[in-house]
């Protein structure tokens, strides 16, 4: 069974994650094994302190060397090897799916919980990787690893239900937009769903779909178009949409791309 | 006070968010309130169904409209007017430190936690904006939920005990990474904390400093260091301190760039 240990400050963070949807499912049923650790429990004094100023003055509190390292030997010996060691750090590399699906191939993933004001530098000599989750400042590396378990347990042998949910990556592999959904009913203070996906056309629901994805991305991010477009990643019935879509919106995209630049 | 109120499926995900951290803290001291409100509680059938199939076929459940216009009505009501509404969505705009920014100025926020499969595209009729933590592709919207309101409730004022640590963005507000953290004992399994630190000498520490941060930025992030090199965003010593790392590092990243290219 794949594994993650997560070191933290903040274990009670963790309880409602451990056990509710599809991670929590993925738990109880033994598809993997997630254990928080309290990094306290790896102190040695009586005040049980994982952090201290840092050398040098400056603001706010390091996390010390000795309880990580004593933690990681811990988890080494329980664990029977050495796990891949992710260090929730602002200025990592950028969490992608692409990097989720990497993880996903891993037995055991130990995720160290930084902590904003920083984490003593000597831990790195164990640590294989600094991941950050985005361009944001977040009170510590908790979330972060939350974020990270999700992305790469969903990916897991039998942790989503149904295969549908993971086929359905596909088209997002590419970097994609979605296609706008619709449920019952049909009509909901005064709003419709499109006749389209009331037809039963299968043929004609399937183009539609494909139109407003590649519309969608196309205004978002024309680059990415262009790109996939230049790479021969576009099939040949969605070559010609992407061909009808820049002709009808390339001057707005352009009036758009203006606009960003002034500001 | 600012208010968030959280629409989900999954309310239980939200436990250790609500009480723990800087976040439970400020929640306790009534710097902000978060209030979950269970999407379950807003249908009217016997079974509290929240989804249903999509209109023309395909994987996965999508979130019905009525539930949420229902829940949106209650808490418009509740609060007593109409909040800034925010949709979790793999493919809204990405979530930033900017924004976060600009989501502490507002009274009160609702966030509609989307799931990745989808959400009735008539919800967007009261949706503000859709916002995406990242790259990558989560089990549902509590996360990115929990990810923003950490974000921006650490920004309120009062929320961060010591104003030092929002003092030490300002740094990382240009994008700059941060310097390297060393914390007692000044020597731990045979790895030293860099002598400078230990020295007392606050110019010559604070030169190492800067140092290290233009240095890294520069070798992961090379086009930043020269944007904020062309819009003059650095004092004159670290002027000086960016054309030295230039002068020192520039090839090493231009063969990183290059290696990248050829992937």
């Amino acid at each position: 069974m794949p594994s993650f240990d997560v070191l933290t400050v903040l274990p009670g963070l963790f309880s409602g994650f451990l056990t509710e949807g599809v991670i929590g499912r993925a738990i109880k049923s033994g598809k993997v094994s997630v254990k928080i650790h309290n990094l306290r429990d790896f102190t040695t004094d009586k005040h049980r302190v994982v952090d201290d100023v840092p050398y040098g003055g400056g603001p706010g509190m390091v996390l010390k060397p000795e309880p990580i390292f004593r933690a990681f030997d811990h988890i080494c010996e329980e664990r029977g090897k050495k796990p891949h060691v992710i260090l929730t750090e602002p200025w990592g590399e950028t969490f992608t799916q692409e990097k989720a699906v990497e993880l996903s191939k891993k037995e055991n993933i130990l995720i160290i919980c930084g902590r904003y004001e920083g984490v003593d530098e000597r831990v790195k000599a164990i640590v294989d990787e600094e991941i950050s989750i985005g361009n944001y400042v977040l009170t510590g590396g908790e979330l972060p690893g939350m974020v990270i378990m999700d992305a790469v347990i969903r990916l897991m042998p039998g942790v989503l239900g149904c295969r549908d949910s993971l086929e359905a990556d596909s088209f997002s592999d590419r970097g994609l937009m979605g296609y706008p959904n619709y449920t019952r009913p049909a009509e909901y203070r005064g709003m419709k769903v499109p006749k389209v996906l009331l037809s039963g056309h299968h043929k004609k629901i399937e183009l539609w779909r494909k139109e407003k994805s590649i519309e969608r991305t196309y205004l978002k991010n024309s680059e990415l178009i262009k790109k996939l477009l230049k790479e021969k990643r576009f099939s040949k019935e969605e070559e010609r949409i992407v061909r009808e879509v820049i002709r009808k919106f390339s001057d707005k995209v352009k009036r758009t791309n203006d606009g960003n630049r002034s500001v």
